[in-house]
């Protein structure tokens, strides 16, 4: 039976790239070696890493005022080194954008290195919602938002304005629609949505935010360090980073965001149009909000969650139980998730 | 060609590990989906990961008192976490044995946290022997050693007597042997030579020396909140985990670390004979001190450094070639290089 993976992350990738990862595990372009036991400093890998940034740059159109960096630890250390970066030692400040969840850990973790503004948050309503009309101080470091958020199903349609540099956690939605990198300081994003395995981190950054804090860093948490040695300060994630690449590749290769942006926006109306139609389902985000990548929705009558569960585990339909701290049902349509995948999840809906 | 991969690190792993690794990426399992697009908290790779863990504790004989974790950023960002995870906030302290590049630069990222003592260096001669008959101060939080030095070749047969909490960076020689774990605080490792891929970090840390700095440290540095969170506080490196748990079966069937300790030795061995034996070639490392991991050698007359390369590549044996810091060869002879191919190796010296 056909599988429809609606995991949340890590999450369904092509299958053109599962088999050109499988084969490179064992022999990586015809060296008679695997892909995992070869140098990171080889000319192999390099190659590999060079064309991972390249086409990154080239997906996303980066301006040469930014780098490209391939990391490990996720987005959460990432919580950790924007703060530690940007946040100046004397009288540093910051303000972040509650949407729940991830931006909330983004927020506790920059407390560690200054004062941590508040702007707005969508918890009075259990951030079914972006907060919109708030004002950002003029005098902060950076301001941080959280674009997707995975376990609420809201996403950012239109950016904060500010002069202040703009940070942005892209994990979950990076690579679904085009983005204008030129207006951010930093977007980072664990790999493991729409670019890659578990493992990888990708941090696009301008060049002329670093170094002003007054801050000493440990290296590892020191983005210039990054730079300087292109990812390989220390040893690269190198399958995930391969994967990524062959992900980047087929990317491209179907017309790149516009094109990928038209599938995803089809895909997430077949499945809201279902739920908002369908009397037996409801979502409580705000429309102009809600989520192209997670859609998420609750069973009218819950004491039917079990079935519909049963109804989807029949259909070869996983992954649609939604997180602990919300309940209901989620579907993670990301870039990979085939429509015909939608269509089977919807078709489930309307029987029920 | 048969090749034979002496790659330093990321390094050669059992062909077995290979086989079943390039099949998880296609069907996982007989899920029907890829390793690299299920759930971190999928019942499927959770007990992947406590398997994972078992066979750690199993294998290394790891005591009650310790915690294993699998995390991410190598042994560079451990050179981090141990120190702000050790150090006293107020007057902390610090020993380091310096044994060249990698124990250098552990100890300079723990001067941001204290006060750093460094107890015994092999500077003097370029790194080829391990310090003895040092004194490590009683007052200190721990003291750190770097167990085995992959690039000058050197490798502690004895580790320091203290009563101080021991720390040892063992990325290039754990799983080669026994070690009594109840005799250290934290050991670590960067998984990609003897353990599996790059992408993964192995700490396995003793619990009550923790929580006793007067510290704030940021969560993803924090080894009581990966404890808490059983290396799942954030998305953990799924494919590298997953790896290193084929290897760590394979390394049981093939009986454990007295037989790999063993089979190390005879490997080792056989290098170390024909260097010692052969006219053309020569180890500078104090003899008790030698790597049995990486061989370390240089012609007598470096003119022909290229001829001989050339020789290696024409019998498929790469990577051969020294740290650029201390320049002529290097075999690397990890736990998966079978005896056939350091015997290839042996063979080309031989004839040169």
């Amino acid at each position: 039976m056909k599988k429809h993976n609606f995991s949340a992350g890590p999450s369904i990738l092509p299958q053109e790239v599962f088999q050109k990862a499988s084969q490179a595990i064992l022999d990586f372009d015809n060296t008679g070696l695997s892909l995992i036991e070869i140098s990171h400093r080889s000319k192999e890998f390099v190659a590999v890493y060079d064309k991972a940034v390249a086409l990154v740059k080239e997906i996303l159109n980066v301006p040469a005022t930014h780098e490209v960096l391939f990391l490990q630890g996720g987005a959460s250390t990432q919580f950790l080194m924007t703060a530690i970066n940007l946040m100046k030692v004397d009288g540093g400040k910051s303000a972040y954008i509650n949407t729940g969840a991830w931006s909330n850990k983004a927020l506790k973790e920059a407390k560690n290195f200054g004062e941590v503004v508040e702007v707005a948050s969508s918890a009075d309503t259990n951030h079914n919602y972006i907060p919109k009309g708030y004002q950002i101080p003029t005098d902060v470091d950076y301001v941080h938002f959280t674009s997707n958020n995975t376990i609420f199903g809201t996403q950012f349609k239109n950016y904060p304005e500010t002069d202040a540099v703009l940070v942005a956690d892209m994990s979950s939605d990076i690579f679904s629609k085009p983005v204008d990198v030129s207006k951010f300081g930093i977007i980072y994003a664990g790999a493991q949505k729409n670019l890659g395995p578990a493992g990888a981190t990708l941090v696009i950054i301008k060049k002329d935010i670093l170094g002003n804090t007054g801050r000493t860093i440990p290296s590892m948490l020191d983005y210039q360090i990054h730079i300087k040695g292109e990812s390989m300060f220390n040893t690269p994630p190198v399958f995930a980073i391969y994967v990524s690449m062959l992900n980047l590749e087929y990317m491209k290769a179907q017309g790149g965001l516009e094109a990928i942006s038209q599938k995803n926006e089809e895909k997430a109306a077949l499945l809201y149009n279902e739920i908002d139609n369908n009397p037996s389902f409801v979502n409580n985000v705000a429309k102009e909000d809600r989520s192209l990548m997670n859609v998420v929705f609750l069973l009218n009558d819950d004491s039917k969650d079990a079935d519909f569960l049963a109804a989807c585990t029949a259909a070869g339909i996983s992954n649609v139980k939604g997180h602990r701290s919300v309940g209901g049902f989620r579907a993670s349509i990301y870039n990979a998730m085939p429509i015909e995948s939608v269509q089977a999840l919807v078709d489930v809906m309307k029987k029920f």
